[in-house]
């Protein structure tokens, strides 16, 4: 599906509808030093893919890869043309799950095509900032820059809705309230899955930074040390949460150690505060002849009340211990 | 065994039927620009191994190598020729295990020769796969990049296998069914396994993106870069799921301690139940002379209800505070 | 809010009172060599920032960094001027956490602006410091060197703080004493908080000791290397506290356990205890026509003494087994 | 002790009785290109070196580190020559141990001299297997290929020790025989030492592959590479059992709480399948006057079936559970 | 407190008696090509440092660093003169602690001046040795090889310390002696200390052996290179003691696990020899009218036998199956 496609003049749009695949391959064809096409591409079916392929003429193995989802982030140049894979990551609240779209962008001097499968990361706002500011005029490296910019930014809900949940792990498990193992787990396995779609985006962002692609304007190398900093900070973070909730699973352990440790003894308190009387009961029922308490009217009441006495002084005992 | 053998010229098959190493070594070594001979062989014995050896004049220590089994990956020069150690995989469902091949590949500018040993990746198929396409006439090195690139393709498989196990495993253990410290251990071992398989090969094919070999035509680098990239995801992967697993056991022996607990709780909650009516019981069974209710009529059915209220408050309270 | 505002010139404040922005910026303008401005702004409004910005030209990336809080650390250059975001630390007794401010530094030739948030590293006491010192007639450079010397300094305290932290826990469960696993994880949050602070900085100020900004005087590079060398000293510390703090959570599980083990023991043996003499009281209870000892008159005596020297020998046992 | 001790010209032994070290000193002095001499000591006294050291004007720091043993392996040029430390290993299977022997090897082009220290790894073979060979003629790097290659291909047999034992451990532990903890222990310090024998080997062997030490003949190279790679497999053999050995230990851990839950449910049924006929038994123990079922005839009869029914019947529950 | 200082000619002591700071200064500030001065100085004051300061005309940032200890290991050149921090140890035997001194060493072509704090590695021996070779002719290069030496000397006896805490802790935790957490966690900290002591000094020797400051005589890089690898095996022993540790504290744990499922066994052992009689009594207790066996003769005995042969049973069952 074709989101929006326009043709741009000297950082200019020249027209506000958007245009089929077969103008805007055109327009690029015989485009001029300053002027690109710019074509978002959303969900695409493989015939558009194809029709794009045939009409730009795309690098075979790129198109390839932008038909299956599930790469892992990458640039790669391809002479005179640049193919960059992104995962841009939106965190859904309600699993406490991050959900991973894809974005593939095809770059060359005088077109940049963006597809993007998936929720996260939508790419018109981008566009339409990019179109109010006065980068457009430095090419397709000002859209490589716009996109690359939003998906990183858009790392950042991902990040606090992590940190939020991690709070919130270590607030339940130091109120020693249910067991949150499952709940840490699939927490780190969304970090996991995580520092996988951030972690190979620096050396590609730090390539672009020290001008590894001469078809990106040297001006725009500024922006994409900016967005390459903010990744660095976004890897750090997943870093420090990779290593919180390790520590965290190995308090989580301890904690359930102490647990245990308190549930033993106030079980053994009780069972010796039960213990002592059912003692005592059963020397009074032995059957000596002579046993003279036996005998004795107030016998009864007085066993009673030892009973008594037993339990009172064994349950403040465990209380003074803190056993109870 | 010689699985198929056939003389190139310009991209083209010369001939249907397999040619024998001897005709095979005649052909490359008076083959011109753009010729050449492409030997399978299959689980060789050695003689077929020393004839390919003198025939074709290979270097005697790397066919040592490929005489025995278990080598590492690796790509090695000698100059003018190269040599080529792969370790295909394939995951083997009913053992969730992971099985290794070992594939030795022989390049030299007029000739490629390919042994495999053991189940995986049949190169056949790749073989089919390149004669259709137009990537012969770049000569052995499209040989080089089909079976790479068959090998990598087939660890596909063996990650999704593994994934699929890691996530059996995560659901029993969160179910708390059966232990499953066995299964955890076994298939963290498959997946270090699985690493010394896939993990030397990333230099070798950075080497090959780079053009350290100056015998692979220039053009097939993009089709190396392309391999090599997914090499990295393999690899990326496999890495997750060794975190994953080390995390699952951590998560296990949590999960254990949050099993003893419940036990420990459930136990203490029936042995309080079982005390207390026990208790009262040897209260009536003292003998004491003066113990007014023991001559009432309805003296037993009262103690009998009582221990019947204590049994049911009891089991309320534990049932409240959920240690039943 | 403007802290102190001065200009220097060949090292010298030519005025006591504090200048306000623009004719701060007015003077750096007209600055010839040897000549420069040292601002420095206080948790400053965005209105202040952009007035900084457009009357001393700063760089819009930089100046946005500069809005928000929470960047990394980290070292920057536009051609002539240098950007500087460090992370000044302050160790909270009360609450044993770290408290983190942040410094954002422009250098150009002419000027050198330090915006700072938060309470930690005040700035005025490095700039009397160095106003005493003949250091800045090195220009913007000392400025630098001051600020991130002092923002390094107060790191040492910090490193402080966490030690005897770690020492006390040490004490803490060796001891014995309450169950500590809390108060760990979040020394342990701290500290890998800490590190991300504090790592950064080394590849910035070994850039500047390798000389990689010209903008800085060629004699500070000893200075920086002096600074780079206590960052070091600080990273290696934090270091070795994130492996003190695992093995402690380690050693802490551990002590869970001998602790549990001394628990079930010296429960066991009173179970033993009373076990015992409520058996001889059950065989005494049964209701056999011939127990001779039940008619002797000192049956009782003799089973109660029986009863007092099992408890005692058994007490006398297990205090020797030491489970009491 | 003098082993062997032989004067070489182009490649071949001029006589069969082993030279005295100071005629060895003598030919090696008056040696031109293409002839050398190789002297084998074995647990030499310091005498002997002292005199080869003299004779032979070996770098006095080699000889010093050849005196004692416990080097660390490595690999150094002296102008003109290259003393190499290697620590052969052997796995002895009574004690599950590996046993560390210690090689010195000093090269000049015009000698080599091998001092071997403990039972692993004779030289003897390997001088008879190169005097067959036609490598000799490459000089004295032939024979510091054959030593390096001797130790390297004895290190297998020790790698296969490892991985049987492991493959012992990972039995026991599922099967759940004895405490594995101590030979998990002892087998991960074991590989600890052997990796610290075989990793400093790698980048001396590189730098012989690279042709860092222009004594050893050009051809060798591809020698050394193999030998490079042996070492290469051998160490990521050790990284696995390693990991290994920690993952055993981990599930090790995971076992011991599955196993002690088994037994705390286990006995806790028999706890309970004791308890409640016990608590019948006290009921009709109690004294009360009016009892009707004391009186009937059949009350014994029906008592005792009531009980071995609550057995049987908790019995059959606590199968049906899977505690028993 | 000056030690030692003199003034050496061509590598020969002119005195026997130590120079005053003042003479030492005038004598290197005259001294041509081949001589030098060596001052010792031992927990100098701040007087001390100063004068030297002056006199020599030491850098300001070294001389700063060298009144406080607790540096990092560090090796700086500051144009024409050389300043190294060492940090020796000494193994306190009846505190199973290291403890660190601090040696910092100016070193200029003309002078070298040494300055301990603390006990560990003595000098004056170092010297001695120094003075009856012949090294001293290289100038002050020996003179820094020589403490490093010694400094690196020192830590062998450390390194033998924790190698035999770490056999004895082996012991004591596989005997099943004592609880041996504290003391693991103790010198897993000093191992922790002790490698933040040796590890920064490699880059340090690196430099000196590869000729990093010229001012050390070209012939003493070998001798540097020794030191290196010296410092290089210890190194490769902490990092080796440290995962050690690491394996211990978890061996430790899985022993206590192992050790509770003992205790738990043998107190069930010993609850159901209890249990079984205490339930048979309990039968013969209950007041049915007609129980035969209780009015037979022999009844009473034949209880009390069936009571003994039920615990020689239970008894002699858990002996059988290892729970007693």
């Amino acid at each position: 599906m074709i989101v929006d496609c326009a043709h741009y003049r000297a950082g200019v749009r020249q027209h506000e509808e958007a245009l089929g695949i077969e103008d805007a391959a055109r327009i690029a064809a015989a485009a001029v030093e300053g002027e690109f096409v710019w074509l978002g591409l959303r969900d695409p079916s493989d015939a558009e893919l194809d029709l794009a392929q045939r009409d730009f003429d795309l690098n075979p193995l790129a198109v390839e890869d932008a038909k299956e989802t599930h790469q892992r982030p990458k640039l790669e140049g391809y002479d005179g043309s640049v193919f960059i894979v992104l995962r841009p990551a939106r965190y859904v609240d309600e699993s406490e799950s991050v959900e991973f779209g894809e974005i593939h962008l095809f770059l060359a001097p005088h077109y940049a095509i963006a597809v993007r499968h998936g929720e996260a990361s939508a790419l018109q706002p981008a566009r339409r900032l990019l179109e109010r500011s006065n980068l457009l005029r430095h090419g397709v490296g000002a859209v490589a820059w716009a996109v690359l910019d939003k998906v990183v930014d858009d790392y950042a809900p991902v990040v606090d809705g992590i940190d939020n949940d991690i709070q919130e792990v270590e607030e339940d498990i130091f109120a020693r309230r249910d067991d949150s193992t499952q709940r840490i787990y699939f927490l780190k396995r969304e970090v996991i899955q995580f520092h996988r779609a951030v972690a190979p985006l620096l050396p590609a962002l730090e390539a672009l930074e020290r001008g590894a692609y001469p078809e990106m304007d040297r001006e725009l190398r500024g922006y994409f040390r900016d967005v390459a900093d903010h990744v660095r900070r976004v890897e750090e973070q997943i870093t420090s949460h990779r290593e919180l909730l390790t520590s965290i699973l190995e308090a989580n352990l301890a904690l359930l150690s102490v647990r245990q440790n308190a549930v033993v003894r106030s079980i053994s308190a009780w069972a010796a505060i039960i213990a002592v009387p059912t003692f005592l009961a059963s020397i009074w029922g032995m059957n000596f002849t002579h046993m003279p308490e036996l005998d004795e009217p107030w016998g009864y009441w007085i066993a009673l009340a030892m009973m008594a006495v037993a339990v009172a002084s064994l349950y403040g005992f465990f209380r003074r211990i803190r056993w109870l």
